[in-house]
C-alpha cells in the first residue's frame, strides 16, 4: 500500500515536531486506519506562513504561461496517483470509486482551466492611459494598471469533496493561478487523501523550479485559528458549515490588519415548481427530483433542501410522488459518523418544529435514510430561520403555498443561496416573470428546468450567493471567476517600459487585449 | 442666496421629523452660517433604507445606456450649479473658488467617465458557455453569467474634497453606474455643500423617471452607525479617517449578515528620493517636492507624508533645501477649526516622540505652517506606529538611511500605502530595481519620477491599497475599475433566451463584447 508518514508539508520539507497525533477513520466500518498524523506545532505554522510570504513575490512575478504550466504539471501528477490512491480516499470517506475517479479527473480538469485562463490573460485586467503630455490645465501621466495576487492565502479543505474542494480543489487552483501562495489545512475527514495529494503538488512545485513555500499542509485541528490569524496570511478560502464559516469570517475581521474571507457555508437550494409543469409533468419532475436528493448521499452544497409549489391536486399529487419515490431509495452510508450524527440531529430538530412533519422516509439500515418533510407555508413567510439551516443530506422540505403573493412574499423572506430553481413551463416563465428579479438578490445561479446537483466548473459557472450561502456574494468558488478572489489591482505611475511588468510594457510582448485609452486592443501601447 | 431648506432628502421628499439640530461653520471665520440642518429620525434612517431596497431591481435592471443617460444628467445638474454654489462650498471649507471650480468639473467628469464605462459595457462581464448536449459522461448545461449590483449602498463622503469625493464623488458615481441605489450620509463639514448637490442629483432621477428610492441623504452624527447596521444596506464606501473607518468595518462585520466595507483611510504615501537623482538634481526635486507636500494646505490622502534617501552629502543638501522651501511656504487655511487641531496635535505627538526633530516650520499666522521633520531610521526599520500615522496637514518627515539593505528593510516594515514614489535616474532604477516587487506588496499606485498629489480620474487609476491605507486592497475609490466593488456575478443555467437579460441574450443586443466558449465574442451566441 501507498506509504503514508502523517508529517505536515512545510515548504517542500516533511516535519512533525508536533507532540498531538490525529487518526484517519475508515469511513464504512468506523475503525482506525494504521496512520498516525502530526498536528503541526505552532512554530511549523509559522514556517509554513513566513515561507509563503518569502516566495509570493517571485511566485506572483512568474509569467502566465509559467503558472498554467505549474497547474498543468500538478494535473499531471494527480492524473497520476493510481488505483492505490482511489482505494485510500474511498476508505477514508465511503464514497464509491467510480464518484473518486470523476472527481479525480474534475479536480485535473479544473487545475487546466485555470492553466487556459492564464494562457487567454484576460484575468491580468491590464489598462493604460497613455501620457497626455499636452493636456490643459494639467497634462496626464502614462498610467498602467493590472492585478496582481493578494499574497499567501489560507484554503481549508470541505469534507465532502475530498478532491475538488479539497488539497488541491478550486480554491488552491485559482489562488495558484493568481500567483497566491497556499498554505493549506487538511480535513481531518480524508488527512491520508490530502497527503497523497499534498505530495503531487509538491512534486510539481519541484518540477517547476517554484520556490518551495508556494504550497505547505498542515494537519490538526486548532491550526486554523493561528493560521487565520497569521499576519503573513493575506485572505481564506474555505468550505464548509456555517458555523465554521462565520468563525473564520469573525477571526479575519478582527485583525489588526483585517483580511477578506470566501467562504462557501450553507444553502438550501430552493426549487420552485410552477403549476403548468405540476399539471402536466408533476410525475417526471419528482423523479428527477428525489434523484438529484439523494444524489452523492445528499452530501452536495447544492442540494435541492426546499422544494415550493402552489396548492393544488397537481402539486399534492407531485409531492406524493416525490415522498415516494424517495421511500424507494436505498439507505447509503455517510461520509463519516459526524456526518451521519448531524444528519439525524437535523432531522430530528426540522420533525420537532411545530409545522413540519416527515411525509416519507427510506430505509434506514443504520446509514442515511432519504427523507421528505412537509412544512407549513407559515414557516416559510415567517423566514424561520429552521428552513434556513442546511440539513446535510438526503432530505428535502416540502411546502405548499397559497398562492403567488404568497410565494413571492417567501421568496423575499428567504436567506442567500447558491441556487434557486425554476421547473416551469413555457406559459409558467411568462406568468412567474415577476419571481426573477427576487431570485436574483437571493441566489448565485438561477436554473430553468435543470437540478441544482452537479456544479459545471466553466468560465460561466457562479458557486456563490448571498449570505449565509457564502460570506461574500462578490466571488465563486467554482468556474474561472474564482481567481479574481485572490488579486488587486496595481496603477504603474510613469515607469520606464524596462520596469513594468510584461502585461503592461509597450510592446504587449504577452500578446493580451488590454483597454487601451478605453478600447480594447492587442496593439502597443 | 441660493436657499437651502437643512432637511433630509428621504426618495425624493424633504423630511425634517428629527429633533436635533446642526449648523454649518464659516470655515475660515468659525461662525455659524445661517442654516439648521436636522438630523435624520431613526424613522428617516428606515425609510431611506427601504426605499432603496424598494428601488433596486427596477434600477440595476435599467440598461447600461439608461444609466450613463442618469449619469450624464447628474453631471449637467452638477455644471449647472453657479456662483452661488461656489461662494457656498468656499465658505464652508475655506478651499479657494478657482480649487472648488476644478473640483466641480472633476466631480462631473468622474460621472461622465462612468457613463462612457456603461457605454462600453466591460463592467458587464458577459461570459458565455454554450450548451453541450452531447457532451460525456454528462452534457453541459447553457450557462451564461453576468455581473449586477450588490444592492443599496451606504456612502459617507470626506471633508477634503466637499464635491469630488462627498455627495456625487467617486463612490456614488461608480455606485450608480453598478445599478445600486445610494443612502449618503451628508459629511457634517459641509451641510450646505451637499444639500445643493443632493438637490442636483434628485433632478436628475425625476428627469429620467428613476425610481425616486436611488437617492437619499441624510444629516446628522451617530445616523452612520444605523445605516451601517440596516439590513437593507449590502455594501458601504467611506472616505476618512483610520479610527472612523476601521469602526465602520467593525460594525458591518458583526452584522447577523456581514457586508463589505471599502473605506480608504490613511496612508503617509512615502518618495523614496535614489542617490544619483540627489546629487544630479535635489535642489529641483526638493522644490517640487516641497509645493506637492502643502498643496490644498497637504488636506490630500495621497499628500507625501515621508521622504527616504540613502545618507550621503547629497542628500543631506537636499534635506535642507526642502526645509527652505517649506519655510518659505505661506500658512493656509485647513478645512476647519478640528482639522487644524488635529494638524497641530499631529505635529505636536512627532515632536514629542524620541528621535524625531522638527527641521523646519514655514509661516503660521494662526493658520496651519509647513513643516519638515527628521526622523532617526531606527522609527522605520521598527516599524514605529508613530510614522504610520497621517499627519492631516502641510507636513512631512524626512529619513536618511545607512544604506539599501535598510532602505529595503525599512520598506518591508512599512504598512500599507495608497502610493509609494520612486524618484531616480536610469542608474538609479536599474540600481533599486530589486525594491518595485516590494513597493507592489505596500501601495495601490507606484509612481516613478512623480508626485502622488493629484489622482487621474482613468480607467488605470488605482487609489487603494493594502490596510490601512484601505480596508480591501481588491478595491480602488477613484478610477473606472471603481464600479467592479459594487457589482456581484450571477449564472443563469439554461434560461429560455426571453427570460434572459440583454447582456446574455443570444442575438446580443447590447453590443458588447463577451467572453463566448473562452473566446472574446461580439457574435450571437
Amino acid at each position: 500500500m501507498t506509504a503514508i508518514s502523517g508529517k505536515n508539508f512545510i515548504a517542500g520539507a516533511r516535519c512533525a515536531n508536533g507532540t498531538t497525533p490525529h487518526r484517519s477513520v475508515d469511513a464504512s466500518t468506523g475503525e482506525a486506519l494504521p496512520w498516525t498524523f502530526w498536528q503541526a506545532s505552532a512554530e511549523e505554522v509559522d514556517q509554513a506562513c513566513d515561507a509563503a510570504a518569502a516566495a509570493a513575490a517571485r511566485f506572483r512575478s512568474t509569467s502566465p504561461g509559467q503558472r498554467a504550466d505549474f497547474l498543468d504539471a500538478v494535473a499531471a501528477e494527480i492524473d497520476a496517483l493510481g488505483e492505490d490512491f482511489v482505494a485510500i480516499v474511498c476508505r477514508e470517506t465511503a464514497l464509491p470509486s467510480a464518484r473518486i475517479q470523476g472527481e479525480q479527473k474534475r479536480t485535473t480538469g479544473q487545475l487546466r482551466l485555470f492553466a487556459e485562463v492564464l494562457r487567454r490573460g484576460d484575468f491580468l485586467g491590464a489598462r493604460i492611459d497613455s501620457a497626455l503630455p499636452e493636456r490643459l490645465p494639467l497634462p496626464r501621466p502614462d498610467l498602467r494598471q493590472y492585478k496582481i495576487g493578494i499574497g499567501p492565502v489560507a484554503v481549508f479543505g470541505a469534507s465532502n469533496f475530498p478532491l475538488a474542494f479539497s488539497t488541491a480543489g478550486g480554491d488552491t487552483a485559482s489562488a495558484f493561478a493568481a500567483g497566491c501562495p497556499v498554505v493549506f489545512k487538511a480535513h481531518s475527514g480524508h488527512m491520508a487523501t490530502s497527503e497523497l495529494v499534498a505530495g503531487a503538488i509538491t512534486r510539481a512545485v519541484e518540477r517547476c523550479g517554484l520556490p518551495a513555500g508556494v504550497f505547505s499542509m498542515i494537519y490538526g485541528s486548532g491550526v486554523g485559528e493561528q493560521l487565520v490569524k497569521h499576519p503573513r496570511i493575506k485572505a481564506v478560502g474555505f468550505t464548509g458549515s456555517l458555523k465554521g464559516g462565520r468563525a473564520l469570517c469573525d477571526m479575519a475581521a478582527a485583525r489588526k490588519e483585517p483580511i477578506p474571507v470566501f467562504a462557501e457555508m450553507s444553502s438550501i437550494n430552493p426549487v420552485i415548481v410552477l403549476p403548468r409543469a405540476a399539471e402536466r409533468r408533476g410525475v417526471v419532475i419528482a423523479g428527477q427530483l428525489a434523484d438529484s436528493i439523494v444524489l452523492g448521499c445528499g452530501q452536495f452544497c447544492t442540494n435541492p433542501g426546499l422544494v415550493l409549489g402552489l396548492r393544488s391536486p397537481a402539486f399534492s399529487a407531485f409531492g406524493e410522488v416525490l415522498g415516494s419515490a424517495l421511500q424507494g431509495k436505498p439507505a447509503q452510508t455517510m461520509l463519516n459518523a459526524g456526518t451521519l450524527r448531524s444528519y439525524q440531529c437535523g432531522s430530528q430538530h426540522l420533525q420537532d418544529t411545530d409545522g413540519i412533519r416527515l411525509l416519507a422516509e427510506g430505509a434506514a439500515d443504520g446509514q442515511a435514510p432519504a427523507r421528505l418533510f412537509g412544512a407549513d407555508q407559515r414557516l416559510l413567510l415567517e423566514g424561520d430561520e429552521v428552513l434556513q439551516e442546511e440539513v446535510f443530506g438526503p432530505a428535502s422540505v416540502l411546502i405548499a403555498l397559497d398562492d403567488k403573493a404568497a410565494l413571492l412574499r417567501g421568496l423575499e423572506a428567504m436567506q442567500g443561496q447558491l441556487t434557486v430553481t425554476l421547473i416551469g413551463d413555457d406559459e409558467d416563465l411568462e406568468a412567474f416573470a415577476e419571481l426573477i428579479p427576487l431570485l436574483e438578490d437571493k441566489a448565485g445561479r438561477l436554473l430553468v428546468n435543470g437540478y441544482p446537483t452537479g456544479v459545471e466548473v466553466a468560465d460561466g459557472m457562479v458557486h456563490g450567493g448571498p449570505y449565509p450561502a457564502t460570506s461574500d456574494a462578490r466571488g465563486t468558488s467554482v468556474g474561472s471567476l474564482a481567481i479574481e478572489r485572490w488579486l488587486r489591482p496595481v496603477c504603474y505611475q510613469n515607469f520606464p517600459d524596462s520596469a513594468l511588468p510584461d502585461a503592461l510594457k509597450r510592446d504587449n510582448p504577452l500578446g493580451i487585449t488590454r483597454l487601451v485609452n478605453g478600447r480594447a486592443s492587442t496593439a502597443a501601447a
